[in-house]
């Protein structure tokens, strides 16, 4: 292990993911803090014990003490945290992050951050349909994806930390790839998804259809109740690699409504089966 | 109860709706027979003490000995069906179905049916990713919803008797819908959400997808695995319906990708909030 458990690591930002990292590192043995601006919040990880000690403020030594600052916050309050806070950093610290969309932020983050700290990028793939620390637990990392997002600054050491600290929180698979591949793989898999979850969930306003639905309706827009505030913002800051995503389906889409259209039976089997095919090496590679 | 199980129940069609069926029928002591086209669903049906008897064939006795014919075929098979064997039913007989649309279904069947016999349609909205009487079970009804869809032509005791065939089988929820109704309803929660799967699933060729999906793209897609010659068929039955759905769906998709492109933030939330509110009643009644 390269991360000795003696470290000290503050999360900055106590919802559910910073929540369920300090959850699983503390049962590590890692000395583990927090701060946040819910006093409640701090107030209820004490009392779990999910951190050891806590503060609703940029607290000084908190943050001077801290060998790993794991950031989990929205991506514009994470850049304005670094520009208004990073000269508390312990020298050589490592900074590493959970933010949903990386080319607009991490390239920002490493260009403005002092030199002798360093920030490698990651991706909990990861999350639950509530929010808060309350509802926090490392379970939700069981059998996800934990994807690091490194660049050119930054060293082989950094890297192999970032890779071992998702494994320490339990993910299943850890895996690298260039903020950009990142972006356009997330503007596909999961902000696409959710655009399309929402879409589905207020296209027909009839009323009662819970009584009618069967199993697909519910699966397709249980991510169609949305933290407005978080996910609009993902959007605006994947802008770019999300309308991309929305455009090729949108293309999809009209093709499988034009071949109804016209009857074209052969095509629509095509697609369903090419579809089929797809989704079944999804499953077996799970 | 209304439904004597001294009576004989026939399905016509022993796949993994009818083999469900008849498992549930079974239980309550009814005679339940079947015929089906593989002789091998026959034998394992029959193995598996699903059926007392069965045929691989029309078998002339077996039809007019039966009170209650269940139709768990293809749209347009079922619809033959009844043209071509129709003279074998018992006097009196009720027949019933399990047909995924109804308004190209329902009155053509009504229309050619013997005087003495009646029909009354109904759908269980129930299914799973597997094919085959081997893989039928009740608890497939569990929780689910069972939609009687009545014309004018139909007599209260017939509605009265699909319903408490719905409550035997064990869904959770018995509805009534007319087959207009039905196919809007249908096209929108069930179909609709398949043509989104679907696409979805096509719209990207990326490879290795698998490795960095969270649980909102396995979700949207779980149904993207799907039988192309039923969905087609199901597609081209309701096509009208379909279409205006799959419109709906598009103008919202559309709406959303506007205002991500022009940075409309309170747009987005705004629908987002509405997302919510909706999916979120939707939980509570289920």
């Amino acid at each position: 292990m390269i991360i000795d458990v003696k470290k000290n690591i503050l999360i900055v930002g106590l919802g559910l993911i910073g929540g369920s990292y300090a959850e699983a590192l503390k049962r590590y043995g890692f000395r583990v803090t927090a701060i946040t601006r819910s006093r409640k919040s701090i107030d209820y990880a004490l009392k779990k014990g999910l951190i050891d000690e806590g503060a609703a403020e940029v607290d000084p030594r908190l943050v001077s003490e801290a060998d790993i600052v794991v950031f989990a916050l929205y991506p514009h309050v994470f850049v304005e945290w670094i520009e208004n806070n990073q000269r508390l950093f312990k020298p050589g610290a490592l900074i590493t992050d959970v933010t949903g969309v990386k080319g607009s932020v991490v390239y920002k983050v490493q260009d403005i951050l002092r030199p002798d700290c360093e920030f490698i990028a990651a991706h909990p793939m990861a999350g639950r349909e509530v929010y808060g620390v309350e509802n926090a637990t490392s379970r939700i990392f069981h059998g996800a994806n934990y994807i690091v997002t490194p660049t050119a600054k930054n060293t082989p050491e950094a890297i192999e930390t970032c890779r071992e600290l998702g494994l320490l929180l339990g993910f299943a698979n850890i895996c690298e790839l260039s903020p950009e591949e990142h972006d356009e793989m997330i503007g596909f898999v999961s902000q696409l998804t959710h655009c399309i979850a929402v879409s589905l969930m207020t296209c027909n306003d009839a009323e009662n259809i819970e009584q009618f639905t069967g199993d697909s309706f519910r699966d397709l827009t249980r991510i169609a109740k949305i933290n407005d505030l978080m996910w609009s913002e993902l959007f605006m800051s994947n802008k770019k690699a999300l309308l991309d995503q929305m455009n090729l389906f949108l293309k999809q889409f009209c093709k499988l409504r034009d071949m109804i259209e016209s009857g074209d039976v052969d095509g629509m089997r095509e697609m369903m089966r090419y579809s089929s095919e797809r989704r079944e090496k999804f499953d077996i590679r799970r």
